[in-house]
């Protein structure tokens, strides 16, 4: 099957934050893809990946990166298809780096940014599914049972005290 | 015609930011509707508009809010329809604090963020759009035109130095 | 006995922060409720809960939530009584992104923000404490010899250097 | 009529911003008393003033500073009252120095905090009006018609595009 | 006479800023280059842009760009040249995000970073001319010239209070 | 012999941070005293300190606190005597609160303040000998001594690799 | 006379800022010596300078400079007199970056650094008289007198509302 | 051989950080000469150092220092060669204050700026060669195939979720 979603990260590193992406579309039942790609390391695979994403029939691409993270709005200025960024955790500066290097697109080229590290990682996931599932009524239905799921777990436990 | 898109934001004193997501959204072609919806002030306007989007035929949401901007989120908290956030910029923090109350979402419950100000306004229109396009083919290819259009811009003026 | 304090939280993994209000009501012996509440994965709940809140007794909601913390906002939207914020503190961004979704409300809905983490729970609990004061004389007088206790504890060991 | 809030703020020139308190509190009926105590300038009013507040009948203490805002939690070390505090704009911080000068309060001395600037000294009217509301059902109700004016005022201008 | 820097930015709206750069290298008699290159807006010139520009004779590259600002950072990785970076001061955070975009380089591709503004365009510049003097005596001379008058200035206005 | 310098801290817990003032003053021979005082929790203690202290002889205050850090900036208000301030480093911000909170006082009352945590209060005890050696020669020359011997202890060992 | 200190500045454009230092040690008749001293444009002058200090008769230098502000550490590297240090509010960082480059000076060279800004310059002048006034009973006086007319410009204007 | 490279830092606790840069231009065969200089500590040998640096046959300096870090700023006050600056990560404040003190610098005396901690002391030594290079062609092969090998080893790799 070819999947819908192509999961990009600048460096194998990446990998314990965005497989949180990974797990949320296994539980939806989404076909991924995984690839490094590198903005700053391997440029030109980056440019041949984006403009082929599209073609391929990827529906949406998820790119992770830390510090200096450029990867997200180049894959985004390289593509019409929505591109979402996760700003990996960096070590000095803890993501905000990451963050504002992802979140500020100038005008004409967007990035939907989510959180930092693992939280983010997981909703760039939720978040392409549910943008898949304007058109797929069968994912909309999983993606509304897990949020119930989600729901009444905090509503099942309503006391932190007990275990 | 339904719109596509809706376009919300916490105050009448939004719409400056947020008529860019308007913009692009015409250039585009695509329809939208615009309404204030205070997360703070309508609480309970905000849970039956996030209830009902989805079933009313709205694909994509966009939602703008400065200073502890909490509609995106409780919108998201509500729908199962993919959510964008856009930063206003705030007036003692310039939009900082926007951003972190939009971004720093919890795992489980997604907000795709643009940067602060006009600029994530419009993009948040453009991404709109992007993700509409997936099932739009026309669409799609006015997008493609679109920053075809923007490109050249930019090369048709090589030198700044120049009016 | 109706507790007249509720004492909210956005996940159980908040009850290590937050059970510092709850020592400091036991020591003034403030009845209080302990729930979690998340506003972004129980929605209606919060509403609900906080709609339900003063016509139940409760006279002071505490909340505490991390990162893009919406929950004091979301109940003080729902509600006439007090609200008090806890910022738990977040991962990646230390609690600063908990404190300015708490703190930098709109105009027309408060929340009395306390610090970031455990001190700002205990006090969460404490000013709660001395809201109710108001009206009960013998918890005045708690408050006042528990201060009092403060004081010299710190006046009977005046030297950092001995154990 | 004995005021039952006390509005004191560190300088002069925190009345532009502090005024919204008064206003809230002029609108809603509460009664409340103005002036300038300065934690650096006048520190021995600055104790009298806290030490004698309770017995003069203040329930709650309103006070508003900037940059290294030390006034709210100074009133607060000095009386068993609920203390609020609004971090003043500064001049080369905006007011995020002021902000953590106040909220950052250490384990046993609590400050409710509310936004940097006008919008959180007018909560912090709102806020001392709803804390003297838990015994005063006509204030409760007040702040319940004002609350719905508010709702009101955003539902009946849904259009950020009209005048 | 081939110029030996290229002075690239990502709009014409940066000119204002990276003029500095010119500024200096005029006096300094440096030949440059001018061009609007965008990451974000025209990404194949980019690439094509650094590929190339080692090949036509460029010994060094500035590049000027704002808010999530790739420019610098992927002109570097795709060009052994040497690359300076100059942050552009952005309009919600002041240049923060350029910052923070261009000097947080992952290991492996360099960007020398400049101040943010006016100061780091002129550096820019200066700093280009500093690495070409190390291979042009009479460069070297004039950078010596150029720094013996700045300080002579300082010297011969010690008196801040005289016109 | 009348110690001249008062080494004063918030808590307890700020001894393994003040502790370093201590160290250079013993190393220095220059008399202190040392003791808690809390601007929050022994706040007359602390204006009886400030008021007493230039009668009882001494020439310099050092006063280290974290968080929302009132007690340099509370002494100064009670004293004429140069007062030093060290913020120390918080557990959420990492003395950022604490940093802001002693040095931005308002026009009229100075607290000179150090860098956050141990190097800080090693400079803090250090800058009050500085002041003291102005009219102690003995003292000055040991204190050139020891900044000597500081610097042939770089100069001895230049070779970073070496142990 | 011989001025007792000495208040240099990185630039004449620091003047506007730093003649709040020269404005209270006129009014407290202290003899200071005006000067610009840049590190970076200067650096011989200031070694010179700052070695000669104790010399000349100095008692405290006043250093102010902004951005990466080096002045006044360096000059402390180069002195044994007390070095305060003014942090000139910067054009793109207001400020915070002038800040954190005087006051996080590594163990073993102090500057003591006031506020950002004005309030900062005027504060090191008193700062300066405070260290002054420790062998100077009629300084001393004249600060106590300085003092009490600030506090009764407060007491007798307590109310914000009047002009 | 007369090493091109100076590679000098503040302490000798920086060298964890700053061996990188070593390791790099190890790598491609570039002599390096390494040594603790300490602006504070060592002013005079930092003076002395920089003015003959020129002189004695380096091409470029590369200086790493941490917190109020004025180091690689002094060298360059003190000549005309490249000089880099390597912000190293500092315990309260990450490196933030380390990078501002560096990279802010005012207009007519650069340095350009890498990130901060290791990755940042690599990509100077990187830079360093990159800027070597441009009067030795056999270095500027040894950098494009060590970009080659780097890109390559992404390329090889691409699966994130292998060993």
């Amino acid at each position: 099957m070819q999947p819908q979603v192509a999961l990009i990260m600048g460096s194998k590193s990446d990998w314990p934050t965005m497989e949180a992406a990974a797990e949320i579309m296994d539980k939806l039942g989404v076909a991924y893809h995984v690839e490094v790609v590198s903005a700053h390391r391997t440029p030109n695979k980056l440019c041949e990946f984006a403009e082929a994403a599209a073609e391929k029939g990827f529906k949406v691409i998820i790119g992770g990166a830390g510090g200096a993270a450029h990867l997200p709005g180049m894959v985004a200025a390289h593509t019409r298809l929505p591109v979402l960024g996760v700003p990996v955790q960096s070590k000095a500066l803890n993501g905000m780096d990451s963050l504002l290097s992802i979140v500020q697109m100038p005008k004409g080229v967007a990035v939907g940014t989510l959180a930092i590290g693992t939280s983010g990682a997981f909703n760039a996931g939720l978040l392409a599914c549910q943008i898949l599932a304007n058109n797929d009524p069968q994912l909309a239905e999983k993606i509304e049972d897990f949020r119930k799921e989600q729901t009444e777990a905090v509503l099942e436990n309503p006391d932190p005290r007990e275990e």
